[in-house]
């Protein structure tokens, strides 16, 4: 992604479209002008209910309570999972209790992959359990596990090096995740290769199993899970993660010339696809309810912790956001959807079929907002959009949005580039796709581990993201003109 | 501890015991003065040797590469295991190899105590199994375990209010540690309270087990271990402690009202007595040998992780600092000896031992110095003597000898107040004991567990210790007059 800092020089005024905007009464605190004035800018029309929605999300919310609901009192959700079907039901009925309209499920199949027991123990040098966590849709080993010598390397090329030394082996990919960078992020992208396709690369070469360092650049002693890919694999073999500290173990006992043995079990299997659903919930426009700014995250996560920033929050953010919104009374013109996807994590079969079952509509998606990047400081939205000219007007009017807010929020940006997982089925149809974005330097941390539970995530933290994304929403739902100049249809 | 930042004011020959101190010859590279001139402060005597002490191991050292052979090779350590004894044999070769006399191990009889296998696995609201980590010397329970509701409680007077409430429950001290504060320290002695006395307070009020949030402030869903006792408990029952994020989970379904229910299963014994031993290496004073400088860690740890930190960082940091004086061929005028002691963590036999067995070298015993609190930047050094007037002129001498270092090694200082578990049974003796003090942030995110090991040990850092306390052994064994003033015996 490029990210492009921009600056706040294009007032709506100017927008394609603009002028043919029709002028609508007064809603919420902004104000009416005579359509021979010149159109408002997004400040002068938006600025006193951009901080009112703030001051009011941040004086009280119900979003911590709701996170605690869904991690605590539910857990984890993974795909196929009773944990997932609960969420979805609790996510109806709260939206329904919050007076939202069209609260319902758009059922979906997706995977169903169950980890079962699963344990790697090395027997040479010395007896040792290590921590491990099988990689989701990995096979299984046969009962008494696979055993086998462990052979490391740090990469593709020196696993390709190694040539027949792999066969019959363990092969266990050492590739370092950096430490957080502000300037280059997390470095994710790149490190998780070997969690992807390691075991694919293992079995190329005849080995029988597949470990690899956790993708992360910190550990306390804790394996990262997620999702593999056999690809055209000769054979699929069992793909786990280590922690770093078991990684570094054998990596220094092979260094020092000492051979290293390990048994690994998992009873991991693929079940038939079970029925789950993404959650859709409405507060429908006022004049143009066709028209439609989608808000959401993914109500799936793997099955481990409580799937708290990822994505437990960005669900509870755009539910509380939308409940604020009512409670305060401010109907937008269009419509604001909260969608949950189901399935990100292995499949993201929710956020395909969504797009497919809401194609003909989504020429009226005025854009859609994803949070799936944790619950930390709000630092804005990354916009994208197939076509680059309204990419460029949406990308100014979000930047004079995140001038909008009050100083308790920090500094806000709009930047080129992002959108989320869920919301890219939705680019070629050329819907505009943002990303909400914070600070990120612990997110990974926790990702997809036991220890992406509610006590990582920091209340106030959490009502800047519902305040940061309530009036994004409303504001794209709300403003005359259509949101990277469209007009409306 | 109180700790007393002190002034460099005091130079040697205002010291009493000053005037009597036989003049040496010159060695290393201190300076010779005439007997009827005042004698040079410690500052004109040992400036240039600390900086061809330090600058030399800063330059190269083999501390890093020990400590991988023991944490490594070798791994965890913990009393009446095989890697203990063989980290006491690997711990005499090296020492013997690196040209050290009086070699060898003094046997100490130590608790054997076996985790085998454990699990706490909530059943109520859901299945899910936690991560858990036994306490030592806790007891077993049944091979099907014992389950029971949980009653969480913060403290021991939330316990007493539950009353009868308790009986046939399975108690969770929800007991925080706070986060580490530069001027406050850890917090980790009022926290461990409970994971001490959590099982005696728990037993005494009716319950059939005890859990306890780990001691630390940071967590990835690591538990802590650590040592309990039972005390006077009417019954014994099994300890454990949780992560902070299940603890965190288990309170909160409590707070929202619903009931947890756990299954607990430890195989834990307590076996006979085991031989074990402290061990000794020295490097002899050329002129006064029965004079003795300690130094030293101790050389089991628990049976997790690699037990890097804790101590291992502390024995290697002793070996290579006597190791590299010897390379240099700085032979001081008195004896420098390490000592490794055994059983630190679950009954300090080894250090009580050491004091036992030469109590008659005790008076001659001119400092003990242990490193017990992690291979993090070097602080200098916590002294203290229960001779106040001693310990006064030592400390003032200590804070003068830790002006001597190179800027590299940042700023050291001495303070009052300090010394370490296994040097303390020296303590009634009148021995100045000494704590070699680093940066304190991190030491307790690892301590105790499956992380501490060598990938979070850094290895200028471990240099740095290794040039601090080789520059202050050598020093106070070869400084004329008696560290702390008293003359020479």
């Amino acid at each position: 992604m490029i990210w492009l800092r921009l600056l706040v020089s294009v007032s709506a005024c100017l927008l394609p479209g603009c002028a043919s905007m029709p002028q609508q009464s007064q809603r919420g605190s902004h104000v009416e002008v005579a359509s021979t004035l010149p159109t408002p800018s997004i400040s002068t029309r938006y600025r006193e209910t951009a901080e009112r929605i703030t001051r009011a999300i941040l004086a009280e919310n119900q979003a911590y309570d709701r996170l605690e609901e869904l991690c605590v009192g539910i857990g984890h959700r993974l795909s196929g999972s009773i944990g997932l079907e609960k969420a979805i039901d609790w996510a109806m009925a709260t939206m329904k209790s919050d007076g939202q309209v069209n609260v319902g499920r758009e059922n979906v199949m997706v995977r169903h992959w169950v980890r079962g027991d699963e344990s790697v123990t090395m027997l040479e040098p010395r007896v040792q359990k290590l921590n491990v966590l099988g990689l989701g849709d990995s096979v299984g080993t046969p009962p008494e596990g696979i055993t086998a010598p462990v052979v490391v390397v740090a990469d593709e090329e020196e696993l390709e090096a190694l040539g027949e030394g792999v066969r019959g082996k363990i092969v266990l990919f050492n590739r370092a995740m950096p430490p957080y960078d502000p300037r280059r992020g997390s470095g994710y992208g790149t490190a998780v290769r070997y969690r992807v396709h390691g075991a694919r690369m293992a079995a190329e070469r005849g080995a029988v199993g597949s470990l690899i360092r956790s993708v992360t650049a910190s550990s306390l002693h804790t394996p990262h899970t997620g999702g593999m890919q056999y690809g055209d694999a000769p054979t699929r073999v069992p793909a786990a993660a280590l922690t770093i500290e078991d990684t570094e173990t054998i990596a220094r006992l092979q260094s020092l010339g000492i051979p290293v043995v390990v048994n690994m079990k998992m009873e991991a299997k693929s079940l038939p696809d079970a029925v789950s659903a993404n959650v859709i919930g409405e507060l429908r426009g006022s004049t143009h309810p066709e028209e439609v700014v989608v808000i959401g995250g993914h109500i799936d996560s793997w099955d481990v912790g409580h799937g708290a920033h990822d994505d437990a929050g960005g669900c509870v953010i755009a539910m509380e956001a939308m409940h604020v919104l009512r409670k305060l009374n401010l109907i937008p013109r269009r419509t604001i959807r909260v969608v949950l996807w189901t399935n990100e994590e292995n499949g993201l079969a929710g956020g395909k079929a969504y797009a497919a079952q809401h194609a003909g509509e989504l020429g009226r998606h005025v854009a859609a907002i994803e949070s799936d990047s944790g619950v930390f400081k709000p630092l804005g939205y990354g916009i994208s959009c197939t076509e680059k000219d309204r990419e460029a007007v949406a990308a100014a009017q979000l930047e004079e949005i995140m001038g909008l807010f009050p100083p308790e929020m920090g500094e806000l940006t709009a930047r080129i580039g992002g959108g989320g997982p869920d919301i890219s089925p939705m680019r070629k149809a050329g819907v505009i796709l943002m990303g909400h974005r914070v600070e990120g330097s612990r997110y990974f941390d926790y990702h997809h581990t036991h220890a992406d539970t509610i006590d990582k995530v920091d209340r106030e933290e959490l009502s800047r993201n519902v305040a940061m994304m309530a009036t994004v929403a409303y504001i794209l739902a709300d403003m005359p003109e259509r949101f990277g100049g469209s007009p409306s249809p």
